[in-house]
């Protein structure tokens, strides 16, 4: 059974400042179902009864329907938490039986990387509509003309759709990146235990299979140790907000009265109570923002595991805020910039007329 | 009167993307403060009558006592979920009225600067703790020979107080850095409204007198557009927590087996369900994450700033999140740092036989 | 002819400021041979004769040759520098030409490109060599037990052997890492111009071709303002050189006299004219530094690129430094690091006593 | 006498990484100096003769007249090479003693706060020029009407001058940071020697007031371990460019055709030979980015000491560059803006036209 104290009583500051069940609501469903697959394995490697496997599974599928019905502000932990549950519904014979050969230190690792499964799947599906909206508007306005721009001086003329197209060509290599970043996350770390595996007898392939991993991660200090492939896949997150981030300078710029090339739909836009006259393109704005804190984030988590030793330190808790936090930034600002291009209204007129007295034309 | 958009409807997720109610709700009780100062000088200035004024400022008091009655869920920020409150317990007549010569934007930075001022205070009365303990602890060790490290190889001989007031001596630093901040974090921007002031005859000095401020920001762009201050004061923030890191390595280095020069209170340390006999210093590690963390805060936020055109932008929201963070973490960070050094076991025995052992004593 | 200022006159400081010219250095290989086959091409869709393409070749040729006859000095960059210094040996009917259907905006991008290629052959050829190193040593030190360490406290028993092989897998990540990039790296840009083309007929597949391009970036506005396959290039470097700052930190734990698992050779520590005993392991705290500064070159390079908008923008310039500094860095560090690896002495003797004190042991 | 490895020979590339002399170039100057006082302060305390003092000096003072005589690539720091030439000039008896109870550990913290001291002494010079010509350009564009804006969209109608002068505005506050910074960088830590002072007696107030120190820092750990006041300065350098980045992007915008309120001196803007209409304001992009690249020094430095044990370490070694780079390019910055603020062009019809025709004066 987890204990995470020697003596349960902690003073209540320093509970709080060791708690990371605010963190680990994000990963429940995961830790439920990872310590499914894991029950399963002990059964048929013979640490668990038929009888104890009936139990353990209906108190985590009880769990996964009632997720409230925890009582996780008690626990340090979610692990503590979902283990108390199990236990307290299905006796100690069974649910204490729920951790052989298994480790906090490797369950985290699994939880999370289920997740980021999930989150890179959610995140290319909202790309993919993404890219869609904006080739369908790069349909609708292929034969706009309009000013192409360096150091944000007029520069040659070009159309609206290239501009829409460039964005495009940008967002398909951040999918392409999401695709390649799955492989390293799609591998199971679960039988690693602390750090050096158990010397009881289990199958590691036999819950990464059941958990629809590619493969196991063999080395079992690697399994614990490593945050690489989470590095890997919040940088490609930085990224892919820069891309977006490029997106809304365009637009904001692009929607000033000076320029007045495009106007963003109403619903997008606030106003101000003593000047009605405005539009301010505060979505837009928020996505540049958000540049800066997947950026953060990514320099949060390279901080923390710099030049952490091998084995798990509790430093890396820490990671799971800028983690989880960057995957559902990086959703909503991708669903916000699919409703912004969606109902962006192209000034062709404004457009047209600037590229027609451009230096460009003058001068052919 | 506030009004965030033309039309009132936005869809559930835009609603979200945009809304800033979780980070506001640290800064709601300075709102209704400085909301009370802004309708004071309002009246004195005659644009509010007395029985407007008792109005107002008795809604206010009701909000400021029970701030959950304020229904901040229906609205996108905490200025319009207060104001909305007022008017409907004090009446369009009279609560409609507060909003006159303010703005969002100058309201927001007038919350956050004197949230700051209450913060710096807190921060520095948790560090003055934490510095009285370690040179008690000092006092108490002052006879204890130990063997001081360069490169985490042995070196000279030394005192394990020594070190103690070497970190005594860097947390006065910061302390002084807070000190300095405060000035500049203590000056008053209300009365600039949106970015220009405004028309109607208001006393910026009166309010700023009311709500402790030293002096006005007199320039209203600068009052609006500069975040100067709040990175200043995070980053004081940010070198404060790397002071707290190298306690941190230095006690996890000197807790191990091998050095075996301190152990942590059993009650700040956490074991393993296999493996009882541990006694993991996770507070510690958590302070060195704390670290990464609040650097990177540091860096959100001169990355939001950066090459921000003057006057309010709603990027600024995003400050909000890891400014608060950023304090609430460190004042957590240094009680947790306080408790850690006051129930310190000190192995004497240890660190006198290290030295004496050493190279330096052989050589002599 | 390139030609960077109206008037050809610019202050002293504002050159300095202005200039690329030291960070072009790294590039300056790579626009002569982008140079030649671009001259090729227009040689071959009748742009320039066969006798002129001749004189332009050769004069490339000798630049290649002799890079230090090039007058950068006295230009404001590299590209600048190069034609100026064909015109020279060409004439102006000759040299004039090699920039016609070219801008620097799409000339820096494919330097940049074939540049990384080279360092990503580079730095994995010194991976593959580090790999082998730690396989090696991992084979020597199978039978050596050895304690590991969770939150740096004594947990199970393993061997040195499991340590090495750990580093091995995190590295052989890192290297597939850098495979999958050169794909997005291999895109050839040239032919975009300066945003929109040219209108001048061109094979841009043909350029592409020559220089051992995979493919041509279709679109010139994304050809010409993305920065994202260098960000994921350095993302790349900054995750590699937090696996060696693993590495390094438990290296150097290993090695403090308290521990004493391993030994740096001499070669690689240095001492203190004081205190001779010293072994300080000197490579291996640069090489944890080292982590800190490639992850902050990538902080640079977002926080350059953050929210600029589309088209290349001078500060794009700034990206060189932190890019070639960064391959340089994790060049140096892997080959340091191999070094260590190979030359380290392990101490068995030590580990088996250390492990056979243990709590598991005594336990079991 | 220093020396850095057990024996002589290092492999050339293990050199290269560990060498700092690239970097200890610009604290050359200042380890000569203190090397002066160390010396005076050595012969006052009878360590040093006469006429052994008279030696060292004068071959200090060679060094300092013809730096470049010094065979800095011989060694591995600074440090080294200044001792080497003093003893090769001066004799092993005279020059040998110049390292009595002194180590590079407290001499290199030494240099770095001489030189800093300067750099603030500078940086606030060129700050003072620049704010000067701020003031100088308001008084002349006092009556000059120009929009204001709110979320780039068009608000308040103000005038020129009150951009201006807000810039002015924080650009003192910056100033006023770095006089704060001032007296924590000006505190001496010679004496301190590698971790724990020196058993030989010295007086190091004496050497404080000969090299212009106002105090010593008492504690020989917090001396030699500390680098928090290079922090402080260095995060008011990425504030006070983040200062700049602001002016850049507001002139950068005003510069547009669209916008077309001012015009960059045509020695501030670069060209395009293919589009020679273009005013490209490279001086300004390069300002934006300069905010990153000191941002991410910052970001270098506090991830250095991130989590390193008292003592000195290696590792310690790599903020110099950072750091040192951070004040240059800062330097650099505001004497570009400096130039760009007094030669702008403003084009007063055009911006008195744009707030004539804007919502608010219609509406009154």
């Amino acid at each position: 059974m987890y204990r995470s104290r020697p003596n349960d009583k902690l003073e209540d500051d320093a509970l709080r400042f060791l708690s990371s069940i605010d963190d680990d609501k994000s990963i429940l469903y995961y830790d439920i179902v990872g310590s499914q697959a894991h029950s399963i394995m002990l059964h048929e490697m013979g640490h668990v009864t038929s009888s104890e496997l009936k139990k353990i599974l209906s108190a985590l599928e009880e769990a996964k329907k009632n997720p409230t019905t925890i009582r996780t502000e008690e626990y340090e932990d979610i692990h503590e938490a979902i283990e108390a549950f199990v236990i307290q519904r299905s006796g100690m014979d069974a649910g204490g039986k729920m951790h052989i050969a298994r480790s906090r230190n490797d369950q985290v690792v699994l939880d999370i990387r289920m997740k980021i499964r999930d989150d890179i799947n959610e995140i290319c599906a909202a790309l993919s509509n993404l890219i869609q909206g904006l080739v369908e508007r790069a349909k609708e306005n292929k034969q706009v003309p309009m000013l192409m721009y360096t150091h944000l001086q007029q520069a040659q003329i070009g159309t609206f759709s290239h501009f829409l197209l460039s964005y495009a060509y940008g967002l398909m290599r951040d999918m392409e990146r999401l695709y390649l970043t799955y492989h390293r996350i799609n591998q199971s770390p679960l039988g690693a235990c602390a750090i050096g595996g158990s010397s009881i007898p289990i199958d590691r392939k036999r819950t990464a299979m059941l958990l629809g991993f590619d493969s196991i991660i063999k080395n079992s200090i690697d399994a614990t140790s490593s945050r690489d492939a989470f590095l890997e896949y919040t940088s490609t997150l930085a990224i892919l907000t820069s891309t977006l981030g490029r997106i809304a300078e365009d637009f904001i710029i692009w929607s000033t009265t000076e320029f007045g090339y495009v106007e963003l739909a109403e619903s997008y836009t606030s106003t101000s109570s003593a000047m009605p006259q405005k539009k301010n393109p505060d979505p837009l704005e928020l996505t540049r923002s958000k540049t800066a804190i997947v950026t953060s984030n990514l320099v949060s988590m390279l901080g923390i595991v710099k030049a952490l030793p091998s084995g798990y330190s509790r430093d890396l808790q820490d990671i799971k805020a800028p983690l989880h936090g960057s995957s559902a930034i990086t959703l909503n600002t991708i669903k916000m910039m699919d409703h912004v291009v969606r109902s962006l209204q192209v000034n062709k007129e404004r457009m047209r007329q600037a590229a027609s007295t451009s230096y460009e034309l003058q001068w052919t």
